[in-house]
């Protein structure tokens, strides 16, 4: 990565190179934008000091050109989820010192339209939790439960990607409705914690292949229901385990966002989906956006109630983001990775 | 195919041995079944000269030893879709000279309870279109155009296997309703035949490749939906070219069927399942049991309107069974492939 002499109070993180395609630190940039950047705020205004960055897989995406949705450009900041507060309004719906989330680009502080932003629903929360459970990664867990999994108590469910921040929550909500519920996840710590999450038994696929980490954990049962987060080697190795008319939810196939063409996992036991009537629905959150907020409550008082334990990797530091960044593909976070850049 | 002393009289194709895994005609065996094995038919019995015999690419699947479904057991008669005509009645609800559609074992005559067989609706018509355009395959284009397509005006559709029962069927259906239909089959009379159906464009597979094929008819547009009966590289070339929110409905994958496990296609285009928020169903037809009467009646009406045209291509004679079915493995059917085996 550069090393460029950055002003802490002005940092920005720079998009600079594509990756190759396996994405590392040197696609980032950390430098510092103007200091008359930032002009007076006009009216309807609030400048918002960012307190916590989110990293998300999907945004491995958002590093290739491609024909649908947002792009990063190189030379231009990065952009995506995160929390802050206000410390200056020209709107009537901010004060100073509303805790606030938004979409906007990595730096210090962002002064923009107030609709850009949302005021947290419970402003004694953890920002970062709405970055994560109680958020994007959250909805894309309840959301699609909600319209493609037809989860029933008795059901067989299997989750990879089961200790990241979408998987994490997925999984309990279908123990909640009185599945069975196996994971995936890359190391023993996450097999544990997924235990702890109510999670009926997890596998390893860094110690077992994930046929055989299947067939260990089903015992001869058929899955009603897999939640997607991996692609690759999991999902054929799902195909023909599926139960008679299973649903295949695809939230993200993060197995294969680092392979060159030539080098992806190409799938074979698809014959499985009209042998076994199997539906697969992929999705992406932002499509139901009018449905987010219903579902951000939701999701609230599911954790006050105790059903749901969001769970959290939080790094601190901004000079830590393009790391944090990139450890997300490394299975290094638990839960939902954020970067904590400054105190609410 | 073993050379077996044939009473014409009392044919039958029994299933010899498994195909390795390439289908061939030494996967039968025609020979007699003993002119005792019909004995005096029991009330509510009927006696039915079998007049045609449906010969269908899922039956390939019967050949394997599968957890779900029937399969064919070595050594005995090969099963499926048939058309006959009844010659001796013990039933109130037929009589002699009734014109029946059933499912049963490749023989000259069936001796069965009468609820085994179904009149035809329109004894005028030939007894081979309820095997095809007005029976199972029609149904099957039927059905799944209803629940899964979504198909409206303006929409851009692609058909593989376009020119086979199922998929000639699914094009016409949706030309009438408003979509721009393409194709793709494997010979250039089929390409023809597409044509004269009223498919906007179609590609010959052998000719050029699916993605050549798709991106000349394609012009740069996206697919709305994208009915798939082969599965294998065409699958892997639509992938990239859905639309958002595209649907993708698998009838079959008749590329893959004779494959060995080490040979079968690998896909690796799956993750634009997220990317274009695309949906796959699988489904087979006997499913929807229950509805396949009305579809039907539907299918009558729109061939009697002259909105569709169900395309058949009829041989002659129970010793071509086995050819027959091999065949169409190897596209030489043009539409419903049928053997007629007696008059009616």
């Amino acid at each position: 990565m550069a090393e460029v002499k950055v002003d802490e109070s002005r940092w920005q993180i720079l998009y600079k190179q594509a990756p190759e395609p396996m994405v590392t630190e040197d696609c980032f940039e950390i430098s510092s934008y103007p200091a008359d950047s930032i002009k007076a705020l006009e009216d309807g205004q609030v400048l918002v000091k960012v307190t916590h960055i989110s990293v998300d897989p999907y945004m491995r995406g958002r590093m290739n050109k491609t024909s649908y949705g947002q792009v990063w450009n190189i030379g231009q900041p990065c952009t995506g989820g995160l929390a802050g507060v206000v410390v200056e309004s020209k709107s009537n719906d901010f004060a100073v010192g509303d805790k606030v989330t938004g979409f906007g680009p990595w730096r210090a502080q962002i002064a923009a339209p107030a609709q850009y932003f949302k005021k947290l629903p419970d402003q004694s929360l953890s920002p970062s939790l709405f970055l994560g459970g109680l958020g994007m990664p959250g909805n894309s867990a309840y959301l699609p439960f909600k319209k493609f999994s037809k989860i029933k108590a008795g059901d067989v469910v299997f989750v990879s990607g089961a200790a990241g921040a979408v998987g994490s929550i997925f999984g309990q909500l279908a123990k909640n409705a009185g599945a069975t519920v196996y994971g995936s996840a890359g190391s023993d710590d996450k097999i544990t914690l997924l235990k702890e999450l109510g999670f009926d038994d997890a596998t390893n696929y860094k110690k077992e292949s994930p046929a055989d980490g299947l067939d260990r954990m089903l015992g001869g049962k058929k899955i009603d229901c897999y939640f997607d987060n991996v692609g690759g080697e999991t999902l054929d190795a799902v195909f023909p385990r599926m139960n008679l008319h299973g649903r295949i939810i695809c939230c993200g196939m993060i197995s294969q966002y680092n392979l060159k063409a030539e080098d992806k996992y190409g799938l074979k036991n698809v014959s499985h989906i009209v042998s076994s009537r199997l539906s697969l629905n992929g999705f992406i959150v932002s499509d139901w956006a009018s449905e987010m907020e219903q579902a951000t409550t939701d999701l609230i008082e599911l954790v006050a109630a105790g059903k749901l334990r969001p769970v959290e990797t939080i790094v601190e530091g901004y000079q830590n983001i393009p790391k944090t960044f990139v450890a997300l593909f490394q299975g290094e976070n638990k839960g939902k990775m954020v970067v904590k850049v400054a105190d609410s």
